[in-house]
């Protein structure tokens, strides 16, 4: 299981995990893959820290940092000075607490209360200025990999990059965007298809990466629908060099998924998600709930506002329907959901991420090996 | 590129391919592939005709016919004694109207007029009775695969195509179907992701086809997103033993292909369809135009009827649209389009059926033989 990516980043499998878990992270590259942490969720201290955690674990073997860096947000975000939360109207706060009323959530506190400075600092990590931050302490360490999702690779970020001679990797949903993150100065394209989870664009998979290998001279990685190892052998078929897997880590033992959240994910099949913007503002591909119907479908519903505003309102509501859902609370159960892809379907027990980075390679590898019965004495075509 | 299935049919090639064309039918099917006729545009003389030449073409190799049996219909089409049209309510008719006036579509007669008793026979024919007639005429030819689109087969359906010792092939998107298709009969089952052309769910090729292949005990053949070699043997690598596609030969020299569809495909991407109910009524993947974009977006939209009556809406209407667009008329070419699946963004040139054969074989053979390398000298996994 060796493609010429291995040997560029000096691992012993073509598998990269993202996840917004340390654990994950240090498991897979552990593992021989290539852990990739989503540092979104952090602020550039809490970052430092968990890099630090994942520097005393892996003993010098390669892994990565995810930022979220979106071509074009909200112009509110921009201003330092503003409280991002004075830019979220009024019925778009009415309708999460008719939410909480209508599904029983308890709200001890007004909404607003719980998000203040915090919900600011949050929605502004997705601006420039907020990844960049977040991308200086990342290359204080020895990272193996830089990833931007959303957007092309900010300028400075490619080249405090090349300086640290960090790969750069950008998720791509369409070949155009490929194209222009390689003149932006990305060195992986990560061709993402409709069926992954969290920002997604709508062409799939097995369409999208053949045409991606065509258009960049930069190696490949698949990702979107890929869990397993048929997928696996599958996006190498595609032509990839290999694959960027992100679902499949939300239901291991190490992943901080909540338990509420880890019961549906296993209990969901394939046709349980949907690519909404209810979550962030941007389509992305996530467990259909209460939550996603309501903003999608309700009469009521305002519609989800811009990134980050979506964000910051959506996650300062999911902390607490989060809590609430933990707690047995059957309302809140029926509105909380993440990001996943549609492998979802395949997710169907819970384990150490490493025994899934080993049986996705022996899959991959058995599925290889029976390939070869195909072409094994049979015919080729005539001209 | 022999696989199981090959033998079981007699093909040289695990390729199986959908068209409404006659001539793809029989270039295919002599160029070592199986080619299906799609029999829903025919009457039960017409498919004999067709039939009666493609026998003329193959000398005795094997091709197949695919009906068109939805599980559900609108109960209207079932009733022989009312016309169809009747059940077309004004106000839908009013917006095909306004579209044609909108969009410079010329109407020398009433819209009405043109369809009459033709209209009540082509939607009455993807009614269960009327997708008899054509089967008992496929059966009468020496074909070796009749296949069931859209619902499970119905039982006499099964019980004559086994008495004939004709294998059913069953198109399913999801796996709760697969089983489905599996308990009623069905000796074959396409796996057709969401990204595929026509009728689709919304679970992609890479996510669907090994949990079908996991699910069911008989052989499954992959479709949707399957129009270059390099996915042909990613299908293989999920697990199935053989392809279905249909878009492909919609560029094809012998497709009958509308000219002004034509260039539309040639020139369109990956991003250009839509799954839209705008055509017959059931989520159908088709070129994004004028005409989905009216009936899904338009403020004046009645939205689209439920099956067949949408079909027949639309197909009288697309009839018009077609001819108006071949003769270059600007409005009619934005309001025309075809049902297509996102690999239309690989559909740039026009060649014989038989050329695309071989290429997507010799792409195939190509990309097993590349993948020899992945695992040749490569590491096996850890225990």
């Amino acid at each position: 299981m060796r493609t010429a990516i291995c040997e560029r980043f000096g691992v012993e499998f073509p598998l990269f995990a993202f996840s917004h878990c340390r654990d994950v992270v240090a498991a897979v590259t552990n593992a021989g893959g290539l852990g990739v942490l989503g540092a979104v969720a952090y602020s550039p201290q809490q970052l430092d820290t968990e890099l630090n955690w994942i520097d005393g674990q892996v003993g010098g073997r390669p892994y990565g940092v995810d930022v979220l860096v979106p071509g074009r947000i909200d112009a509110s975000a921009a201003d330092r000075s503003a409280r991002l939360l004075d830019f979220i109207p009024d019925r778009h706060l009415d309708f999460v607490t008719h939410l909480f009323g209508k599904y029983g959530v308890g709200m001890p506190e007004p909404f607003t209360g719980a998000m203040s400075a915090y919900a600011d600092e949050v929605g502004r990590r997705v601006t420039a200025e907020g990844a960049t931050g977040l991308i200086d302490v990342a290359l204080r360490h020895p990272i193996g990999l830089i990833a931007s999702a959303l957007g092309p690779p900010p300028p400075e970020m490619v080249a405090r990059a090349r300086e640290a001679e960090v790969p750069v990797a950008a998720l791509v949903g369409t070949v155009e965007h490929a194209r222009r993150q390689v003149a932006a100065g990305a060195d992986v394209i990560v061709a993402q298809g409709s069926e992954a989870g969290g920002h997604t664009g709508d062409i799939s998979t097995m369409v999208l990466v053949p045409q991606v290998v065509d258009a960049v001279d930069v190696p490949v990685l698949a990702a979107g629908g890929i869990a397993g190892g048929r997928q696996m052998a599958a996006a190498l078929a595609l032509g990839a060099e290999g694959v960027w897997c992100g679902s499949v880590w939300l239901t291991t033992e190490e992943a901080e998924t909540l338990p509420s959240v880890k019961r549906k994910l296993l209990a969901a099949t394939s046709s349980d998600t949907v690519r909404s913007r209810s979550r962030t503002g941007k389509p992305a591909r996530q467990l259909r709930s209460a939550w996603t119907e309501e903003w999608d479908g309700a009469q009521e519903s305002p519609g989800p506002l811009p990134m980050p505003l979506q964000m910051l309102l959506a996650e300062g509501a999911m902390a607490r329907i989060g809590r609430a859902a933990d707690s047995g609370d059957p309302g809140a159960g029926e509105l909380v959901n993440y990001f996943v892809g549609q492998v979802v379907g395949q997710l169907n027990r819970v384990g150490p991420a490493r025994r899934v980075v080993h049986d996705m390679i022996e899959e991959a590898a058995a599925t290889l090996e029976r390939l070869r019965a195909v072409t094994d004495g049979g015919h080729h075509p005539g001209p």
